[in-house]
């Protein structure tokens, strides 16, 4: 079965496990909170829909994860991705969490084309809805105690929080970033070891638990999800650049004009030539930013970048073969992953 | 043993478990960080100390409950408290957590006579900084497993985010009352209830289910923790308005100043007298503020709030009595509720 088959059932089963989750909130006295968080995950207000609720690609990586482990055939393995649910969902609500307060933290004004919770509600307002994702992710991880033996839910809630202290780790390193001058190619990893693989890995990481894997299946998904997360985030850093606008829907080179200092930018810093000497200078225009990202590519920024999303790539894929997916959802997983690891520049 | 007794061992033996939780920051990398959280927790920084600290009676509460329950000799009683420690951490852990986020929302720039966080680092820092001490929260809670069989720490993580759960609900009406014109007095009850009430109670369920109490014991402890949270608000409220500044440390009538909708202003509204004629006409100078405190109590706001708070406490004590807290540990856990509900107007 193909991964777009999975998808025409796991994603239905997602929505509705993240809907059961967001209910928490439906009491009459609190139903325009309520509705700012229905608002974040796509669900109602202008341009709801499923452009604005994302890909759902972490919960996706927990089902089919857990299906790949946990099933010899299609009912074990419908069996496995079922009782998941939960933590797909709970994954879900950290991302969506941690974007909510992100877009506080970086005064970002759209999110999936639509006004961010702080525009339409206050930045007051939304620090409390991402506190309040953050919780239903909380409780969301302890309903797999309706699934399995507690120690499987003691297990995969450490996997979680330790995953939001990382997070928490990565957003710190990203803030100090923008104001350190110093800041080098090397600090690049741990940053985005946090805000980008630690996620992604926690995924990974859970639906091997849940699916029953021993600890040798579960540390090479872990490591599986881990240089995904690395591999995705460099691929993004070169289509910030040098990307194309119809494939990312954002601007090409938009990073640079934003002044984001992601992979290339420290490679190009590191040369302290002509690149980092116009970087220096303070912040590059639309117009000129075409002329600048040739500058770079020129100083061998590309093509450092490039090599390295290649190499956190291989890894991913040799993480993957150690793990050893197994059955139809195996197959998927596998679909899946070459899809977020073929985004090319 | 008195309350005092206990705690010259549970107060020292409560900051060494927070530090524990804490240190899991401890990474080069994030030592800005791991400061941020240090200086509000009251350890590190111009005025550290344990002015700075705040008086950990949420931790208190958790220690005393599960020791008055599980400890029938001194030895069971230790034990009962010792092995409680990092739930003990974990409610004040989101304590603190949601001081953090409340002062950025609030714009308060002093907390415990210092500098708040967002005021020393910005916002967007202070948001992960609350956001962190929220996952180590977290994670103190899972640390039961070492001491406890993994149902009691799915109890007590599903206890602990319901509670949360209830905060940002107590936190949502708080934020929305302030721009809402029609707000009635019992509008007040669910707000401190997820703002003040839940955690108390929070803090006496949890102990209580450690200590290993049967079910009708652990209902007794969870509303007497429910009482003691409205009862402390409502007589902090009196207090905001004709409280006796050497007793607070804030200045008398400061809440009438602020435009809390706190209850005594809510029934001074419902009168629609010279009260309310006044608090509509727009903010109290410091200059008035004797005479509106004055005029609000001959329109029997005073009177309501002082019957409220002795009902709160009735029913506080009533539950504490019918939870029959046992052992020395019982005896101090009765001190402790009848210092919190002692604070009079």
């Amino acid at each position: 079965m193909s991964l777009k088959s999975y998808s025409g059932f796991l994603l239905p089963a997602i929505e509705s496990e993240l809907q059961k989750q967001v209910a928490r909130l439906d009491e009459p006295r609190v139903k325009p909170f309520q509705e700012m968080l229905t608002y974040h995950m796509g669900w109602t207000g202008e341009g709801a829909g499923p452009e604005a609720a994302g890909k759902r690609i972490r919960p996706l990586l927990v089902l089919l994860t857990a299906a790949a482990v946990g099933g010899s055939d299609g009912a074990d393995e419908a069996e496995a991705w079922q009782k998941a649910l939960p933590a797909a969902a709970a994954v879900e609500l950290v991302h969506n969490f941690s974007l909510v307060h992100d877009d506080i933290q970086d005064k970002s004004e759209k999110r999936r084309g639509r006004p961010t919770v702080w525009v339409k509600w206050g930045a007051p307002m939304a620090i409390n809805v991402g506190d309040s994702l953050f919780v239903l992710s909380n409780l969301a991880i302890t309903d797999l105690a309706e699934n399995y033996p507690p120690e499987f839910v003691v297990k995969a809630s450490k996997i979680l929080h330790q995953t939001c202290l990382d997070l928490t780790f990565g957003q710190f390193l990203d803030m100090s970033y923008e104001s350190r001058p110093d800041v080098k190619a090397d600090d690049y990893w741990p940053m985005i070891s946090g805000k980008t693989a630690a996620l992604l890995s926690c995924c990974c990481h859970i639906g091997a638990v849940l699916g029953g894997a021993d600890e040798a299946t579960e540390e090479a998904y872990r490591s599986f999800g881990h240089y995904l997360g690395l591999a995705f985030q460099v691929q993004d850093d070169i289509l910030g650049i040098w990307g194309d606008e119809t494939v990312t829907g954002k601007s090409a080179a938009s990073d640079l004009v934003e002044g984001k200092k992601s992979l290339p930018v420290l490679v190009g810093l590191s040369k302290n030539g002509k690149f980092a000497e116009r970087w220096n200078q303070g912040s590059i225009s639309h117009a000129e930013v075409e002329e600048v990202a040739r500058q770079l590519a020129s100083e061998g920024a590309y093509a450092y970048t490039h090599d390295a999303a290649k190499q956190m790539t291989d890894m991913a894929l040799n993480c993957l073969r150690e793990a050893d997916p197994q059955g139809e959802a195996g197959d998927a997983l596998m679909e899946l992953a070459g899809k977020l690891l073929g985004r090319s520049a």
